[in-house]
């Protein structure tokens, strides 16, 4: 950690290495249990046990005839094994024969093997040359072509792991062992705070001379939304002494998380840090990071449970989005129990050109990808547009001073 | 195409490159319009263009002061421009000021520069030496420190393509531009409808023999969901001719794309078949994938628009949902308008060990993921297990016979 004045402000600086190593909040949501239909990226709060075995019985996996494998030992397209056929197994049925020795019992994929039997030959190699006769012309081990009653999932065996966040197929686990609600982390709830005498609803229609409506507040729902969290606007507080910190107030004690999307003036800066400050504890304010260097991260007494990480972000549109999405989308995640995000598409590229950084610090640069070339997206200053017609970002690292053009990057893909 | 003959049924076997190119439905979903706070991931119907200019004024990127850029040529340490403090700016306001020629403004980041001002000159080449006089340490050029009314998007450009799903940040330019609502796609009606006589509902206590949980459709469901399409689970239709032909029809006309988890009998298999050919028109029966051979695709008449696609899936769950990731997904999609999918995460890996292939034939390997090796797993059977277990999966290509241990391989990793 490092005490510096820069420009008119006191950091408390760190590295993107240092908070995502160090901030770490010990807060997480309720759990609350809910139904298997909406539980797809809901995070378990505990390992899911299986009430009992997977498949279940024995099962079938293909189509053919139940034997006892000894019978079918030697088998050969020029010395096949005969056997009796003394029954057929229903899908969804317990079967109504036993396989005795010298016989079989026609089966379906998916049926119970029946008494007697100990393996299942494929029909491809079988033939009914006589009515009521079966030709083997191939032996099967015992085992061979079936699953054990418990082979997919043993009882009390885990069907899902905690903490990480369900998939489709997952779904399809919990389905097959009967577990048709799960409890799960609630979403975190991120209260999302605007503030800046300039900003004004997205939904005005006719702005007065040096007004911008909020991007900032939909964008970073947007984040949040992606990240497992309901996102709740607290709305736009004006740059006034005292309001900052009674917004803060009355959203706390409902929050797992608070976003301050700064005004981007000095005083509105300002103003966060005050603001927190009065409530709670600052971890740093500012981040060795371009763009997004006016970062602020706390934790503040919230209404119940560990206290809340609040995130103060800069003013201008991009730099707030890029830092959220580096330093607060592991954040949500983590409240919600999930301590590995879920990964992110990329790619490798060349980069066009070379970028120069400053050691110690963290650049994220946009960049669009065409035909394996990453090329830079700059602009005279961070504009929101600049994001979106990004295709993703890369990372010059911490102790890198830049990099060459040529040099193959790994970009973070946006979906 | 090929026609041929395989074990008892008849294929119109297709490999998945071709069907990927091939079928390709034309039906698209209705268009409706949709507020931001809802829009994430749909997929807009056209460009949406931008009513005025973002961001509308002439706005200052820095705190400093507006100046007539001349007036700071050749101004250094050494030597400074001192200019006449004149006024200040204030956030969100028409400035009250207008810049004379050795005269400045105070300006914060994000205000209107005034009248008569070209540049933005920074606070930290600034000094107020005496009160009313800014000396100024570094020359600006004309439009330094300030961006044009219309440097984030031009008037009536696109704030977002058609056809890509919004992204977070699209949110935020929508929001910057007073778009508070986008007309896109409806979500995709996924019809799916499960069959099988040992097939019960997940809900189901206890199982009689023979009987298992219908777990395909729940995890279809969240595949469904994942590719911005609504799920509807039409229920398990019994192994009976008939059934599924008059389920098909009571759905159709509500449906954009009908899903037939099948079976695992051969006769659940053909009577899928049957009942589409008996309303539409089979494009392939049988794709040249491991797992999933026994697909089928085909379109059906629905209830208005072009002919709603219908996939017939494989009995068993894994190669399901194998076959749906690789082939419905996209399909889902493209109904919404998106023709290119999101990119999904992958990594690259070493092959533990060799992988046998068939030319001609996508192999589908699930592998765990340890220290960038990749470990296919492999099971006696294809266990809806192995799919949770997994991290990604690798793709053997059609052209390749098999993929030797320690080559580099690309794996999409899960989410």
């Amino acid at each position: 950690m490092t005490e510096r004045v820069t420009g008119r402000e006191f950091f408390t600086a760190r590295t993107v290495s240092q908070t995502l190593a160090g901030f770490r909040p010990v807060r997480r949501t309720e759990v609350e249990t809910v139904p298997l239909a909406e539980a797809l990226h809901r995070v378990p709060a505990a390992e899911v046990p299986a009430p009992g075995p997977l498949p279940g019985f024995v099962r079938s996996t293909v189509d053919g005839f139940a034997v006892r494998a000894a019978d079918t030992y030697g088998a050969s397209d020029g010395l096949p094994s005969y056997l009796d056929l003394v029954g057929a197994v229903r899908m969804g049925a317990e079967p109504s024969v036993a396989v005795p020795p010298g016989g079989c019992v026609a089966m379906p994929t998916g049926g119970v093997l029946p008494a007697g039997a100990d393996a299942v030959v494929m029909v491809e190699y079988t033939a009914e040359t006589m009515p009521g006769t079966i030709e083997v012309t191939r032996p099967v081990a015992p085992g061979g072509g079936l699953v054990r009653a418990d082979e997919d999932v043993a009882a009390g065996a885990a069907l899902v792991p905690a903490g990480r966040p369900l998939r489709a197929p997952d779904l399809g686990l919990l389905a097959a062992a009967g577990v048709t609600a799960v409890p799960v982390h609630a979403r975190p709830r991120v209260v999302i705070i605007s503030t800046g005498d300039e900003v004004v609803p997205p939904c005005t229609a006719e702005l007065a001379a040096g007004q911008v409506r909020d991007a900032t507040a939909s964008a970073l729902a947007g984040l949040v939304t992606d990240a497992g969290g309901e996102p709740v606007l607290a709305g736009i507080v004006p740059d006034d002494p005292g309001a900052l910190e009674t917004t803060l107030r009355g959203v706390l004690p409902d929050a797992d998380m608070v976003i301050v999307s700064a005004g981007s003036s000095v005083g509105a800066r300002d103003e966060t840090a005050g603001a927190v400050a009065a409530l709670g504890r600052i971890w740093c304010h500012g981040l060795a990071i371009k763009p997004g260097k006016p970062t602020l991260l706390a934790e503040c007494p919230g209404g119940s449970g560990a206290d809340v990480p609040v995130v103060g972000l800069p003013g201008n549109p991009l730099s707030a989005l890029v830092v959220f999405r580096l330093i607060g989308v592991p954040l949500v995640w983590r409240l919600a129990g999930c301590e590995v995000p879920p990964p992110e598409p990329g790619t490798r590229a060349r980069l066009s050109r070379d970028l120069a950084s400053a050691a110690g610090r963290l650049d994220v640069v946009q960049v669009t990808i065409r035909d394996g070339v990453a090329e830079p997206l700059f602009g005279p200053s961070a504009l929101l547009s600049v994001l979106t017609r990004a295709d993703g970002y890369l990372v010059v690292p911490e102790p890198a001073t830049g990099l060459d053009a040529g040099s193959e990057v790994e970009v973070t893909r946006y979906r």
